[in-house]
Parts: C-alpha cells; structure tokens; sequence
C-alpha cells in the first residue's frame, strides 16, 4: 500500500487508471478526454490520473510530431488539473528541467529506454513525487530491483514499476506476465502499460506501428495475473491521434473496457493470489 | 461451439479443465487424483477430462522414467475412466498404436515439437477423435491456422489448439497471451497450457526446470484473455512426482485457483470481448 | 577428428562440405548438381558430400511439394553415389523405414524439430551410420550433450551436431555463433546450415519465405567461428526451386563463395582458437 | 570509405581497432594499455583508436565505481593522446558537457540505451567529430537508417554504427551477423564490438556478467561477416578490472587474436561480399 495522489495503491487496493493522449495535441483535446475519462472513471470506482507528454523525445524519426513542448505542455497539464480536477502525469527526460515539471505534475515518469540511467533515474525521484519507472524492454524483471534501490537512494519512497513489454525478435514485444509478480518483489505497486506493450517497434518504417486490437487481451490479462495500477494511451480518434494512434484504445470504447477490467479486478484482490 | 467429450465448449461456453499428473505413476494414483479432481470440479460447474502420459518420449535426459507404457497405461486410463466416470486424454507420438488409444480415450493430444510433421498429424485428426494440437514453441500463433488445415483434411472437425509458451531466448519460455486471440481465428477452440508454460527447458540440466509459482498467474491471465479450456499439471505430491513436478500445481491447491478461474471466466465471458 | 565417409572430420582437418538442392526434384537435376558441386569441390580441396531430400514431411502447408517418396527418392540417391562417385547424405523422419535408407546413403540426417524424440533419435543411431543431428530452433546449444548421450548409447560414434538457427521472436531465426563453440563439447564434429539458417519460418503464409542474401554472410562467420563442416543448400535456378528456394545459394555462385570460405578456413584452423 | 581519425575506414580499407579497457582506472593503466596497443596494432599494420570511459552512467547497480569523472578523465585522456601518439575515442551521456569531451578526443559514441534520444544523438552529432553509434539491444538493424539520418540532418557525416548485440530473452544479447551487412545500406562503416556483445547484462545480480571466453569466436566472426572496424574492450588483469572485467580480452592475448582477425579480414576484402 502506497499514497499516490491523493488515494492508495497496492495489491490490496482496488485498480487505479494511468491514461490519456500519448501527446499534449491541444488544450481542448486535453480537456475533453480528461474531463470524460473522469467522468467514467468516477462512476466506475476507480482512481485516475490523466497522463499526456510535452515531449516525444525518442521518436523512431527526427520528423514526426513530438508536441508542444515544455512551457505550453505543462500550462495545459495545469489547467486541465484545475479545471478537471485530477492528479496528472507525465514523463520527463534527461534534458527536462525537472523542478519546473514537478511544480505542476502530480507523478513523474521516465522512459523504457532510460531506466539504467543512474544520474537521470536519482534526478528524478528527487524532486520529491511519485515516480512511475518503465521497465526497459532489454531489463529482466529481476533487475528492476537495482534500479528501484537507485531512486529509493534519494529517499524517495512513492516509486512505482511498471512493464511495458521485452524484445521479442525484431519490430516485436512480449508482455510476460510473470514479470508482474516478479517485480512485486521491489514492494513497489506494479502497473501495466496496456498500450506500448501492443507497440511494434520501427515496425512501420519512420514511426512504431501498433497492435490496438490487443490492447483488451493484454489489459484483462494483466489485471487478472495482480496489479495494482494500468496504464493505458487513449484517444477521441486514434487513427488521427499525432502520436502512438496505432496503440492506442479508442475513448469511446474505454467505459466498456474498465467496466469488464475493474470487475476482474474485484475477483483476483478478494480471491488473493495463489502465488504468494 | 464444439462438441468434446459430452459436453460443449468455446467462448460462449463456460471454462472447461484438462488436467492430471504429467505421466502415469501408478493405478492408485491416477485413480485417487481424477476422483479428487472430478468432485472439486463438479462443485464449481468445470467440465473436467483427466490427464495422463503413458510414455513420455522426449525427456531431456535419455535415464528419466518415462511411464508404464502402452499397454498397462491404456489399462489404468481405462479404469479412471470407468470407475470415477470422466473423459480421459492422453498425448500420443509418432511410434504410438493410434488406433489402440483412440479405442480407450476420449481426447488426442500431439506434442509441441510435432506440430509440423504433417503425416503424423493427419494420422492422429485421421482417428476420429477429437484432437488437442500444442503449438511448437517454435511457431507463431499465426502459423497454426496450416496445422489446423492439415488436421481438418481429413474431415475431423473437432480440432482444439493449445498454447504452451514460446521460446524466448535459451532455456526459458515465455507466454504471449496476444497468442489466444491470434489462435481464434483458426475457428477452434483454443485450449491454455498453464503448467508446460512455466517450464525453463532444459534449465536443470538432465531434466527440465519449472516455476511452479508462476502456474496461478498465468492461467488467471489466461483466462482473462479468454479460452475456451485450461490444461493444467497437478500432482497430490509435485516435489516427488516422476515427471514435471517442478512445474505441477499440488493437488490440495487446486480448488481455490479454480474457484478464482471460474470467476474471471464468468465475469469475462458475461461481458464479451472488446477486441473482436 | 572423426572418420566420415572416406575421409576426417573435425577441427584439426579441412571443412567439409553437404550440399545439394533441399528435394530431389529429378533425376537429371540430381546428377548435374552432383557433378557440378562434386567438380568444384575437387578442384578447392573440400571433401563433399551430396545432399538431397525424397520426403519434406514438415511442409508449413499440406499443399506443397513433398518429393519423389522413399522408393523413387533412394534410387536417385543410389544412381548418383554409383555414377557421380561421391557420397550421399539424406534426412528420415519418424516414419521411414531406416534401414532401407541406411542401406543405400553414407550418413543420416536428422530433423530439427525432431532432435527430442528419444526413441527416433536412438532408432537412426542404431543403423550404425554417422548421423548429422540438427539442434532443435527451441534447443539451448549446451542441451545438445543430452541429445548426443542418447544417440551414443546405441554404441554409435560417428556423431554430428548441426547449428541451424535459434527462435528469434515470430517468423524469424537467429545465428548464434557462440552456440557453434558451445558445442565442440559434446566432442562431436560440428556442422553450420547456412541456408536454414537465413529461412523466416511461415513467413511467407503457406511456405517459409528466407533471405537468400545473407547465406555468403553467415557461412563466413560460421566458418571463421571454426566448424568440422558446413551444410548449403544449392539449385541452379532457386527461384523455380520445388523447396526452400528462398533460403537455397545458387550453384553458379558456390565456387566463388567456397573458394573464400575455404581461405577462411585455412587461417582460424592453422591459427588455432584462442577461446579454447 | 570514410576519413576517420587520420585514417580511412570502410569495406574498401583494412580493418581498424577501438580499444582499451572499459574505464578510465588509473594514468599509469591507460599509458600502459595503450602504449602496448599501438606497438601491436602498427605491428600488425591495423589502425587503431584507444578507447576508455570517464564515467559508466548506467552500471546495473547504483553502487559500482564509475570512473574517475570528467575533468580528470578527460585530463588522462589527453595525456595519453599526446604521449603515445594515438587517436582517443569515449562515450558521452545526456548529461555530459559535449564541448568539452569534444576538444579533447577524436571520435565520440553513444550508449546503446540511448540510441533512440533524438536530442542527445543530435547535440553529439553537433559537435563536428566522428562518432560512433551504437545500436540499441532493442533496435532492429534496419531501424539504424532513422538513428543516422537523424545523426546525419545535423550536418555531420562521419557517422559509424554499432552493433553489440541483440536481447535474446532475460540476461542474455545474441550477436546476429546478418545486422553487420544489413547496417552497410545506412551507408556508415559498420563497427562491431565483440566485448559488450559477450555480456549477461545482469546475469551477476548487481553487475552484469560475461562470457570472455566467446570473445575471440564472435570477433572472427564479425570479421569474416565483412566489418569497417572492431571494438574490444582490454585489460592487463580483466578479473581485477574495475568495470566489464567478466567480458573484458586480456591485453597479453590481443596480439595473437589480432594476427588471426587481420588475417581473416584480408581474406574477405579481397575476395569482395558475394552478397551484395
């Protein structure tokens, strides 16, 4: 059990949501999707927090989208935290002023392809928030343990771990859910990312293509193996979404989804967990 | 919707369960664990076939005890059977008498590392029984739709396909539940085999490794992916079973995971299957 | 060092060559890839030994071609042992009749997938012939000792192991170079296939598709890794090849690439290896 | 063929060497080390480029030495450039002052994890040296094209790629020798480091292992598949090295292992690539 933003999280908590646009694409997009995310998640019992990036710093191509940047990025998170009312999230790189980041976000989060970073990891969960740690896609989940050691170092202890699928092959990921339980180990709360861990990568030449039909399959499978948080890229109209469309799970389609998911939910937390 | 062993099964149906030791021991064994498995079943409403090996023709090791063989196995099969009263499985190989265990049971099962010798495949789905194809560890879910065509020439139509792990890198295995979605589109029923999942092949040198803790994970994740039947190991003593124990779930646990199963099972398949 | 058929093998001795086209198409094919391939080894100094299946019993699709049949196919091997004057390497399968194959070709070969099956593996050692095993795509390399125990059992000594590419992700095999030094420990002669190593398992649909390029590229690394020999695949004209023409060298180019790899050969094997 | 470090690289030139050992341990280790580097190199008529990091940012665990740090590295660095006469080569992190690193070394290189960091390949690129890129566990090679170009829209046309191996399940990369010639169309000389693609990244618990031993069998490898140039890492002592010892070719035995590769490497220049 460990205090997020403004709520509990853990194996004996009942599932929160991580989710939103990939990318902050406009104020009134922004503010639309997380005002019905709220709406749904609120009526669903289920803690939220809305995600979006300033920034898409690792872009398979130099000239695809990467958002409005830092200053009006964050102007946008904090009206749509004031004007919503929900906690928010959102990932940060080795060049982010991250003080600047931290005054106005709730959570932070790094990059996969960054969690052996050990400066920008203790950087990070310096600045005092929860911080959301993606796995890499080439770390086992018993590595995770060093790097969790690294941030809790700085004497933060709101860190959280989450998978968001391995190499498998070229252009490929796996979601192995026994990397779920594994990582339990940290005593950190473990989410699943639902949305990267359906990406292929490079997989359409400039950009990462994606396998949306199987974000459903992965997020029922992974709130059925034992989480305590999903994270979840959604979008009005993904095929026009500027960034990650082909992952991401439609908005209109996300009530459906939660409902089957914070029932799954419901079954594995009262039934406890065979494995442990 | 097929038709298996007197009842009916697929995503409309509700889970149904394979399971028993890995080989068979001895009558008394096979007797005492398909009784237990056939009264805890009842209780949950699970449709039960039991399980055994009478050969197990491809141990890691050439020493490994490998069953009773054709004929006393065939024999014990046939009492459980008779005596408890369930439907009966066992896994049949290249060399094996087809038509001597198609007489005695009521389900085929092909090994994984002959899911592509088209001959030995035929002859089976050729017996009129219906069938459980596991997919080579070697095979992507895609590829499965050509075994399946293989087995339906020769106008068997009660072909089931069963997902037991991929390989994923030396000596380790890993489950990729986008596989159960990809594998409905064969038109089967497709089966999830949570103990040979876990196994680490090879990894304990002359015999192959398991990790028995993973078991309940993944088939709740499977389940909540959606299959049609699980397919599970259990011994009433793993630590001392003749094959596969480190990947057997023990018998006096089995009850409270498919209580948990049941449940997931209800709850997904009551609410569809945002995916498709 | 191993006598093989006519002449050593090993690592202390020149490389040897198998090669021929992946079926027997033809008579007429048969004897002038023979004849050619017999030629041009002479003239570089490589001893040969023509390969060529009558039965591809593990075809992705039942609709493809699968070869002449045992009876037609032993007696194009025979014709071209007696009129070429060079010896003859074939693959069975579960269901040959081995003895009448050991009676007519100089070594046995055995399949990939089949490298598990404990009584095939023993069966084909028995007739007393060297046998070329090819490792499982699902076989850690160290795991091969267990499979070679088997084989050796039958008081056969003449044992071959053969890289033919590990599972890589879905539809895709990898190299792994290592597992070629692995696997001098079983102190058998050890054997690269460099064509079914470039295949893309069912990545074509209803055939394997393969990357016929990268053959030249993977036989120079493995020949400068260090092997007893090394197994291609050959046909004058791959794209109207019956079988695995994706993956198969063109015969007009092998003299060109044998005489580089045979250079390389040369240099590692009078240098030594240093990794052992 | 590209103008490098006073000399040219590509398949038209000889093979070049980057080596030295994995961090910058002491002044007296660096002179020595690469004093006896380049009497062997100019001995075996290879260019050579002396390799060591100031600071190893992404060590597994967050309590491994790290390095001298930047001032006294860089300081080292330099002494060594003058004394012995070498051109010097290090990698930079998304914290590093690029400007100064820049005015001290020849070529510059990236970390592997950070190949897809668009600002940071970019900001490196800038700085008007060569540097060398290397590939993502996680990449496909052919994704490399889209790292390049990105290197490349900086203005900066001495761009080499990397490869180091692939992620093949947990605690494990599996060098795939088709990347070398895939990596060619990019246009860049294409290096491969023999050293960090022997590493069980993690596989140590809190450092990552290695398999020094499969060293000199992936160098031929690489070599014989067609390189601009080789990495590998050194040590007079590597089971006292201070980082990457696991993985690390002992000094005493480079010379022999070098003799043998140059040897390999004219082979296969001259000869040409039947495969392109």
């Amino acid at each position: 059990m460990m205090p997020l933003a403004g709520f509990d999280v853990g194996l004996d908590r009942s599932l929160f949501l991580i989710a939103g646009p990939c990318v902050i694409e406009s104020e009134t997009l922004a503010q639309e999707t997380a005002g019905a995310l709220k709406e749904m998640t609120e009526a669903l019992g289920i803690h939220f927090i809305y995600k979006s990036s300033f920034d898409k710093a690792n872009r398979s191509s130099g000239a695809s989208f990467r958002g409005p940047g830092l200053e009006e990025g964050l102007r946008i998170l904090g009206s749509v935290r004031a004007t919503i009312g929900v906690p928010v999230l959102t990932d940060v790189h080795e060049d982010t002023p991250l003080g600047e980041v931290a005054d106005v976000v709730d959570v932070l989060q790094t990059p996969a392809f960054l969690c052996r970073q050990t400066n920008f990891i203790q950087s990070v969960a310096s600045q005092g928030k929860p911080v959301n740690i993606k796995k890499g896609q080439f770390l086992a989940p018993w590595d995770m343990k060093h790097v969790v050691a690294k941030a809790r170092a700085t004497g933060n202890d709101r860190i959280m771990v989450c998978e968001r699928g391995a190499s498998f092959g070229y252009n490929n990921l796996v979601s192995d859910m026994r990397s779920l339980a594994v990582m339990r180990e940290t005593g950190c709360p473990v989410v699943f990312d639902a949305t990267h861990s359906v990406q292929l990568p490079g997989g359409q030449g400039t950009c990462s293509g994606g396998q949306r039909e199987f974000v459903p399959v992965l997020a029922r499978a992974a709130v059925a193996a034992g989480i305590a948080g999903l994270f979840m890229e959604t979008h009005p109209d993904p095929d026009r979404a500027l960034s990650d469309g082909p992952n991401a799970w439609p908005l209109d389609r996300m009530r459906d989804l939660l409902a089957t998911l914070i029932e799954i939910d419901r079954v594995v937390k009262a039934a406890g967990f065979a494995e442990g």
